[in-house]
């Protein structure tokens, strides 16, 4: 029988863990489960880190990804870019040191925020093959490489092998080695995640090498920069108590009153006024380094008690419309789609958000089964494919919750493609690796009129097909009698039988305008998509 | 336009950040999403460190919790208990330091893993309310209190007013006050969720006294503790090339040979012979300091490819069936269930885990809906409740995928719950808040297999008892022409009728035994059940 233990005996073994060690022991919270998914999270955070560094530089982003199998379930990855380059006395921590980074206290919209993907990359490599990672940068001042690893125990970088290079070659190249990963060419694959981020990127080009040699390029459709998004102030409706806190208290201004104005969005001395009117027991004239819980609870009260303008919606750089018809023909190549770019929202009172969708018909959209197609979802956040996780995303739950029926389009039967993009400073992803969208409310329904509204155009064309077909059969089936009809009256009135024909010609073709040329053209060529919608 | 930054400008940002300020910021991964969520997270993190710190102690378990509104979406948490306490120069970090605790680096079967939960109730608190969190302990040599709160920009703890008091208090008693919460009388709120401890720990005493001061006690319904779970010998099937090597790095042993036999369970010097045969390069008479990682994968290809006894099951503390039984019966009270323990299973090769099922028919199982019933999962991780994220955990999904109507069982209409209780040394959480298993095929099948021998154990039950309803009403039909068929009968014979009349009642009753007196008794009272029963 066990005995019984004091608590000077149990708080012997206390100890403390870096972050680091956490994530070794739990690196399913980092996107590290399954193999195929193993293998697309290395791809991810990479890539993803090239998407930021070019856009921060402002550089249109070429990307290479290169897959080498080199044993069992263990392949070699190379990423490069021609972004900016890390400079040589932050490689170590950028990418081998959790949680450090540029971007964790940005108010601004990145694809990143946490410091933590090539970390944990490096992470990965090590306790999979035991190799350290090997980087390549230019920054245009300094060229060289190195070997990288994480001290796990204390989460430090162990830099190896420093050497100067001569190479004129700018930017970043990664290559490093993975165990417990495999390349599968599914819809959970690195392909399809290139293949979609290409979609969402349309001003990128990504070359893919595949671990059977194959090439892929994923063209440029825009040669211009996407919009360089800024680092915003917080919108008042946004702050908790605890926020308008950290903010008074590291603030450089002299007043409370200045001190709101200086710091916020939409915050004029006009604002103020009104605030001052119902947070009366609050000295506004007091340093903000002094304001205490009590007066930010007024603060936040009050502020939430008057009206404000909504958020700069120019912090929020969506794709935008004709960016995703460019990417959408240029991927997809659909008969038909409809895009829709929403107006700035906000969710969580005060952080705004963009919603775009599009429902594409036909084409490679969807997906091609067995017998026939069904359609497919096409998530992102911050431009960023959204690949696993799907069940407790908010993108898939609006998706489903939608009567699909309405819009005569039926998920489970039609080459669809529904695309929907949210665009934030700050989206609430549930988990550390980031693949879903947490389920808030505003977002949910945001997302919802997005795609019905998209869904609404699709549904024009999709119902317009339906009846052009259903019209191709009617007049099929008379035009058949018309020749027999004709006969007939001819026998019965004497009259010219070519005659009455050709009446008779005159008038169904008034009721069917068109129909006898596209007939034999377009609906005849497209039987095999015609079968396919009706094959439910 | 925005112009081009180069590396060195970008880089001026670059900073670190500790673990407190990154969850700060991502709360929602710490299970703080949601208001309701997040008050069952607080009381979740409280009562599983009382459930793991008696269980260390090997005391039985009377727990406390007590949560009082004190505004808008305010609430304050106390949760006391009868354990061993914590040694006041470590309660700053047990409660106020994230990734610091005395169980992250045992192989042992506790609830608790990662350090990270009361930790974050005091970050919550504070992020929330301003306030720090007041802690209560007495070791038996010392009874002190004081207030807690977290620097999170260095993930310390901020102690203050520490006091001895005089009381003779034993245990731990913690009160906080939180903001942004809900409290909740539904399925997935604080008194579900301790309704749900109680079920998978009969052992334990539970008191809750909700927000209406109404209090409820669960009662303990068996007075022996559990089984204590002990710290075991990894199994060699479950290591990886790092983990071996890690262990080897760290080992007093002399040799690689005495290494192996010391450090993993199952391992013989029989078994070393045998990996010696295959690892032909490695050389086990050196040191295990020197152990590199391509002997290190040689070694792991040789364990691989030898025969292994199965993990030691003793290491892993099922709640067990007649427990189960006592605690079915003492919080649903149920008609009917059929409780299985399985036998200990492996996954990843050499994780040892157990998984126990039981299904229970009516009384307080399933969910009263308007119309009649629903069914209800009860989902368990080392007897912890699992009361979120349902639709991305292995239990779920396993039952999800069994054929219910092979079971007479329909989930959506009948007052049937089903209970999964999954134990391991190491339960692959798949998020940092702890609501779901991931779906490792190993649990998968295990538990599906499980809940379907519990399901085929009531399965005869749900049948005989339509069976019995069907009897009891062709009973009745027939019963009600007895009378006239004796009359009729009586009249062309000249019979004696009430003779005829009891000859055919005897004769029925031989076909429908004891039905005529259970049909009064029995069926006509549980008339309500079965409408409900056929209520589809």
């Amino acid at each position: 029988m066990a005995e019984q233990r004091n608590a000077d005996e149990i708080f012997k073994e206390f100890k403390e863990h870096s972050i680091a060690e956490f994530f070794k022991k739990n690196r399913q919270m980092l996107g590290y489960s399954g193999m195929v998914r193993s293998l697309v999270t290395v791809v991810h955070e990479y890539v993803t880190n090239s998407f930021d560094a070019t856009e921060e530089a402002h550089i249109l982003p070429d990307i290479e990804v290169e897959i080498t199998q080199i044993g069992d379930s263990k392949y070699k990855v190379k990423v490069s870019d021609n972004g900016p380059g890390i400079p040589k006395k932050f490689i170590g921590k950028a990418l081998a040191t959790i949680l450090a980074g540029t971007k964790f206290h940005r108010y601004v919209q990145q694809r990143g925020q946490q410091g933590i993907g090539a970390a944990g990359c490096t992470l990965f490599s090590q306790i999979t093959t035991g190799k350290p990672i090997l980087a390549q940068s230019g920054t245009g001042k300094e060229s060289y490489a190195c070997e990288l690893s994480i001290d796990t125990m204390k989460n430090i970088p162990i830099v190896k092998n420093l050497v100067d290079v001569d190479q004129k070659f700018k930017g970043l190249s990664i290559v490093g080695e993975f165990a417990d990963v495999k390349y599968e060419n599914s819809d959970h694959g690195v392909y399809e995640y290139l293949k979609r981020t290409a979609l969402s990127n349309p001003h990128s080009q990504i070359k893919f090498k595949d671990p059977e040699g194959k090439e892929y390029v994923f063209m440029r459709s825009v040669k211009e920069m996407p919009q360089k998004s800024r680092p915003i102030q917080p919108h008042p409706l946004g702050l908790s108590v605890n926020d308008i806190l950290e903010f008074a208290h590291s603030s450089q201004s002299r007043k409370i009153s200045s001190f709101l104005v200086e710091t916020f969005a939409r915050t004029t001395s006009n604002k103020v006024s009104e605030l001052k009117e119902i947070a009366k027991t609050v000295d506004f004239d007091k340093s903000p380094k002094e304001l205490n819980w009590t007066e930010a609870e007024e603060l936040i009260k009050a502020i939430r008690a008057i009206r404000w303008i909504a958020p700069d919606a120019s912090s929020i750089i969506p794709i935008g419309e004709s960016r995703i018809k460019l990417a959408l023909k240029n991927i997809l190549n659909p008969e038909f789609m409809n895009v829709v770019e929403r107006k700035p929202c906000v969710f969580r009172g005060g952080v705004p958000f963009v919603v775009e969708a599009a429902v594409a018909y036909g084409g490679n959209s969807g997906k091609k089964e067995e017998n026939g197609y069904s359609g497919t979802i096409l998530r992102f956040a911050n431009r960023v494919p959204l690949l696993f996780d799907a069940s407790s995303c908010a993108i898939s739950k609006s998706i489903n919750e939608i009567d699909w029926k309405r819009y005569n389009i039926d998920m489970e039967t039609q080459p669809v493609s529904i695309f929907v993009n949210v665009s934030s400073v700050y989206i609430p992803y549930s988990g550390v690796g980031k693949e879903a969208i947490s389920q808030e409310t505003e977002i949910i329904d945001e997302i919802k009129l997005a795609v019905m509204e998209a869904a609404r155009g699709v549904q024009r064309y999709v119902r317009g097909k339906e009846q052009v077909a259903f019209n191709a059969n009617r007049y099929k089936a008379i035009a058949r009698y018309v020749k027999q009809l004709s006969s007939d009256i001819g026998d019965l009135t004497g009259s010219d039988k070519r005659g009455i024909e050709t009446k008779l010609d005159k008038i169904i073709t008034k009721h069917f305008p068109k129909m006898k040329d596209e007939n034999e053209e377009k609906y005849e060529n497209s039987n095999e998509e015609e079968k396919d919608e009706t094959a439910d």
